[in-house]
Order: structure tokens, then C-alpha cells, then sequence
């Protein structure tokens, strides 16, 4: 039986990794659970999954909860998911929040032992020389979620690291992949947020169409497979069919392949190294897809690619500002205070104004991403 | 240092694999080879790799070859080709001849314990049932070198048995895959043998036009990966870079690409489960080739593979007959005996006269092999 932890339950990874532990109730156990401010969402799964321990964003919040469920332990705040990340119950951690709040309750996992699945980037992005080797350390395993990271992992099983010459990631291009750069001037936020192949969050669908999700992916790639960012290559697939590919030194290139549904991925990370039936995910059928495309990215109509790599390579806190500034400029365009084009200026100002520190600490990473963000409020006010 | 016995070594597949040996001296050794007709061949390949035994088609040219080179044991025939099979100084065999002469040998290397790359097909599909029963008796592993079986072997690799629910083979479609079926009466043997992907000698290249090659492959594909006719299908994918899928039942589906150059798969069956650089393989550049294809196979304008899938689910001494048939007539058509469209009228035909033996003996396998041949060639003149 596995035992999961959930942080970040209601968001769209949370509620594929809790329909995953519905159907398969004889292998997949809700052990606890954090759901940040949707309270109904979490009551919902309370009552469906009975779970030991959740944990919501407010203490009034959590108070309500403790008093409708006396048999659950409510907790809240960042207390709170750490509590849910150590849950002495659950053998496995879940880690589908959004955003640099993920850090510390994956650290705090670590140290616990826990199996983690790792939906969460950003841990990768701001901290990940901390991350890998306080894992390596305590000899935990770092699953990948992302349909990216799972592809190349499901690739490399048999084979040996030394081999991998080159992990290509696809991306699909976003919601305006057939726009030309000009043309992304004016568009609004209900164009962005409408992904031609996934179905995801709204943070994420910007982050695809300013292609900084990738950036992202590209960072935690580096980080979970121990490969150079010359190593590493990113090519436009617009279909989504092809999820990633490894090529080896004898240039045999292995993909994994699949119709888009975020539930093979997180249930790969859960019964790894095993598989585990999907009954009603769809087969893919190449035939009826007919072509899959394949197109070289352009750096200069994709500049938030190229930012990522750039702080990549200079590596130290600037992956950690580099994300912090992106989270703010994101949040001010849904909020209708930055244009589209804006978040990538914000992102490179952001940049541009940092002073990389080297193999950070936990605290220099948390105050570079504080300083980051005031900076980008103070661009945009 | 692996040591290789080669038989069929001036073949399509033989002289890749010397190139292979050629550019890793220091990880491989020819030991021992065949090489049937092909005398001067021989003679090349003895003087640049002064292996220790060698095996001609007739004993005069086995005569002369020994008064040549007084250093090297030279046999010839049906003998010579088991003599060089199970030498004893060589830990792996390539089996790279064409045709049913393939089984026996395989049979006695089996019982030798050599590790086997099997790129002769016959072995497999006229006797699946005894090579396999054998080869797992005394613990030998049968590596694929075909493209299509080394793709879906790596894609394998780290996977459980258990969990695959389909092995999907690609086909090129051959030389006339944009042909309509009424447009096959009048092709010549000259438009035949262009075949659009793959440089391949004749009989292979002809297979591949009528898509007994890729029904050859499925029976293969039944007793390498141990799966019902059910389980296996055919795409057509007429670029020829993805060389095959396995689906798992989870629906993720893993598969090897690359550019066409069979030196990745046979060096893949020698270095297995490690892998070595092949530093003059072009690496595959998705972004160049733009587009991949898929389509579904038709079987009323493939009819051979119909026959072929016919036969593997009848099995028995039937795909002997049927690959049996098929060799006459091929060398017959190559001989320009025969038209295209008539080397599947004659398959089909010795296979509905031929009632199948079920689990027959290798007595009772050669026996059908003759009877079909015998058949072929009456229907002939």
C-alpha cells in the first residue's frame, strides 16, 4: 500500500493524483493532505478520501475545519505543509503545490526519508544543488511529475548515466505558437490562458505561452538527471505527443510517447518502477494524429527560454530571482497590470539587477526571491 | 573483449558489423566468419582481420582459400557454417545469413552457450518454438539486431514483461508505398530494389515492398517478446525513424528513434545492456526532418502481411512454408520468372496447400521447407 501525502490538493496535479488514488483503492492510500485557501475543496476531499492530517492556508480557516472534522488533525500555514510533508503515516510525498512555497516541506521530506514525487519546479529551480544532494545524502528518491521529466525518466530505466549524451525536451509552443512576436503585443489573458493540448493551471498556461515553463523544465532537468545545459536541447513539437527524449552516445534516441493526460505521469512516479493499469486513460493512436511536428525554437521569438538558460548557466541565486520575478510578473498580468510582453521585460530587468551568489544557502535563495519580488512590485507600481 | 563468430560476413549486415569491429579494435575481435559465394570477399576480410577459421560455400573454393592463407582453419558447407558458429575461441555470434540455412546453425550455438545476435530471420520464424524452448533452457540470450526488435529491446530495457499491453512495428510501407494496388501489375525488378530508407540487400528490399519483411518480423517479434499475434501491430510510418513502440498498460508508450543506420542496433546487440559511441552515426535532428507520418496498414493492399499474420496465428510448420514460398518466390521474380503482384498469389497459394504440423520437430520443419519449395517451383514452370 502506498501512503501519500498531498501537498497542493486542489490544484490540477492534486486533483489528478487524487483521482488516481480513487480507482486504485486497493494500492493508493490519502494519508494527509494540504489544500492552501480552497476550505470547500478541502471539506470535499475530507469527506471522500478520510484522511489523518490536512492542512489549509489560515488558522480561522483550519479552526472551521477542526470543529466540522473532530476525527481529522487540522493544521495550517507553512507549519502546516511541512507537517503534511513529514506525515509519519504516509510513505510517499506528493509535492504539487505551486511556486517557491514548495522549497522547505520537500527539504523537510528529505530529511524525513520520504519517497517524493515532485511536481513542484520551483524546489528544483531556486534550490537545486541543496535539493540533490540533501536527497542523494539521505539516499531518497526524487520522482518527476512533470510529463517532461517523467518522459526522460521513463527513457533512462536500463540504462546507464554515462551513456546519455543529450535529454530533448519538447514543448508545444504555447497558447500563441503560431503568433509571431509581434503580434504578441496586445494579446489578453483570456487568449493565453487557452493551452492547444493541456489542460493546467493558470500560472503554468502563461508560463507555457511565454515559454517559461520550459526555461523552468530545462533548470529542473539539469538538476534531476546531472546533465549540462549544453546537454540539454528544447524542440517545438506542437502536438504533444512525444513527450521527451534521451539520446545516448551510439545516438539511439529513446522517447516516450502518449495522448496528453497528466495521470500517467504522476501515477508512473507512484508505482515506479512498476506500472499500473489506467483503464480508462485513452490508447495513443499515431495513426488517427497522422503527423507529429517538429520545428527548432527561435531564442529571440522565445526570450523567456533563453533567460532560463542564462540563469542556469550563472547558476547561484538567479534561478531562485529569475523564478520569483517570473511568479510576480505573471500574478500582475492575470491581474490585468502588465501586458504580455511586459513579464518577460520584468523577468530581465529582475535579472539584470542581481548579483548572483554562489552555492546558496537555504536562506541567501529565500532572500534573493524576497528581494526579486520587491524589486518586480516596484517596477510595476 | 568480445570475440564474434560472424556468419553471412559479406552480407548488408556482415560488412556493418565488420565496420563496427573495424572502428573498436580495442572491444571487438573477429574470430571466426562465413562467407558463402562471395570467395573474394573472404579473402579481404581475412587479410584485415586475420581471424582464426573461416567458412566457404564450396570445397574447391575452401581449398584454395586454405593453400592461400595457411594460418587460417578454412571449412566449408552446411558443416562449415556450424563449425564456425560454436567456435570455440569467439563468446558471441552474429548470425547475419539470409534465409532458412539460419536455423541450425543458431540451434547448435544455442547449445555451445554463445550469447546470439540474431539478424537471420528464418531462425526465429520457421522455428520459433524450438529456438526459443532452447535458448531458455540453457539460458542464452537471443539479442535482435533487426531495427525494428532492437527498438522495441530497448525500449524494454528496466520494463517488466508483465506490464506491456502492445509492441507497435513500424513499416516504411517499401518502394511502392505511394502505389495503389492495381498500379503493382507492371513494376520491374529495378523499381522494386529502390527502396526509399533503407540500403538492403535484394531479397529484403523486395520483402519490404510487398510487406513480407514486416510479417516476418511479426512472428519474430511474437517468440522474442513472448506476445499473442493480438498484441502486436503495424503501423505505417513512412519515414523510417521511429523503428518501433511498446505500449504499456499504463498507456505510456516508449520508443526508439534515430537516423536509419543498422550499425546502431547491431553495435546495441554486442555492447548490451552498456552502449559504446558510434562516432560517424549521424545523430537525429527532428527539426531538419520536420514531420513524421503514421498510417494505418492496410492489409487488402498489404496482403503479404495478412498472410504473414495468418500464419504466425496458425503456426506449426505454416510460417516455414509461407517464408519457404516466399524465398522461391522472390528469387524467382529477382530472376524475373515471376511479376510482383505473383509472389503473393504463389505464397498464398503453397500455403493453402500445405496442412500445418503443430510444434513439429526441426525433421519435420526442413521437410515443409522442401515440400514448399518443391511446390513453389512447379507452379513456376
Amino acid at each position: 500500500m502506498k501512503t501519500i501525502s498531498l501537498l497542493g490538493a486542489t490544484g490540477s496535479i492534486g486533483l489528478q493524483t487524487l483521482d488516481i488514488i480513487r480507482k486504485q483503492p486497493e494500492t493508493f492510500e490519502l494519508s494527509a493532505f494540504s489544500a492552501g485557501q480552497n476550505v470547500e475543496g478541502a471539506r470535499k476531499i475530507i469527506n471522500e478520501f478520510k484522511p489523518k492530517l490536512v492542512s489549509v492556508l489560515n488558522k480561522e480557516a483550519a479552526d472551521r475545519l477542526q470543529f466540522d472534522f473532530p476525527d481529522v488533525k487540522v493544521c495550517h500555514g507553512k507549519d502546516g505543509l511541512e507537517e503534511v510533508a513529514v506525515f509519519e503515516q504516509a510513505n510517499t510525498l506528493v509535492n504539487a503545490v505551486i511556486g517557491s512555497v514548495g522549497l522547505e516541506p520537500t527539504l523537510k521530506a528529505i530529511e524525513a526519508r520520504k519517497t517524493i514525487a515532485i511536481a513542484n519546479k520551483e524546489t528544483l529551480v531556486t534550490a537545486g544543488h541543496i535539493v540533490t544532494s540533501a536527497a542523494k545524502k539521505a539516499g531518497v528518491r526524487l520522482l518527476p511529475v512533470d510529463s517532461e521529466h517523467s518522459a526522460i525518466f521513463q527513457c533512462m530505466q536500463g540504462e546507464q548515466e554515462k551513456n546519455v549524451s543529450r535529454l530533448i525536451l519538447t514543448a508545444s509552443g504555447g497558447s500563441f505558437r503560431d503568433k509571431k512576436r509581434e503580434d504578441l503585443k496586445n494579446v489578453t489573458v483570456e487568449e493565453t490562458l487557452n493551452h492547444p493540448n493541456w489542460s493546467m493551471g493558470a500560472k503554468i498556461t502563461v508560463d507555457s505561452a511565454t515559454m517559461m515553463n520550459k526555461g523552468l523544465e530545462v533548470i529542473e532537468a539539469h538538476w534531476l538527471f546531472n546533465l549540462p545545459y549544453e546537454q540539454i536541447d528544447v524542440i517545438l513539437h506542437r502536438e504533444s505527443i512525444i513527450h521527451s527524449m534521451v539520446e545516448f552516445h551510439d545516438r539511439s534516441v529513446i522517447s516516450q510517447l502518449g495522448s496528453p493526460d497528466m495521470r500517467v505521469p504522476i501515477q508512473y512516479a507512484l508505482t515506479w518502477p512498476d506500472r499500473l493499469s489506467l483503464p480508462d486513460a485513452l490508447p495513443l493512436d499515431l495513426a488517427s494524429i497522422g503527423r507529429l511536428h517538429f520545428e527548432k525554437v527561435n531564442f529571440d521569438r522565445y526570450r523567456m527560454l533563453y533567460l532560463a538558460y542564462e540563469a542556469g548557466k550563472i547558476a547561484g541565486t538567479m534561478p531562485a530571482v529569475m523564478n520569483a520575478a517570473n511568479e510576480e510578473a505573471v500574478a500582475a498580468f492575470l491581474d490585468r497590470r502588465l501586458t504580455f510582453l511586459q513579464i518577460e521585460e520584468v523577468v530581465e530587468r529582475a535579472m539584470e539587477k542581481h548579483q548572483s551568489i554562489q552555492l546558496p544557502e537555504l536562506e541567501a535563495i529565500i532572500e534573493a526571491d524576497t528581494e526579486a519580488r520587491a524589486l518586480v512590485r516596484s517596477f510595476i507600481t
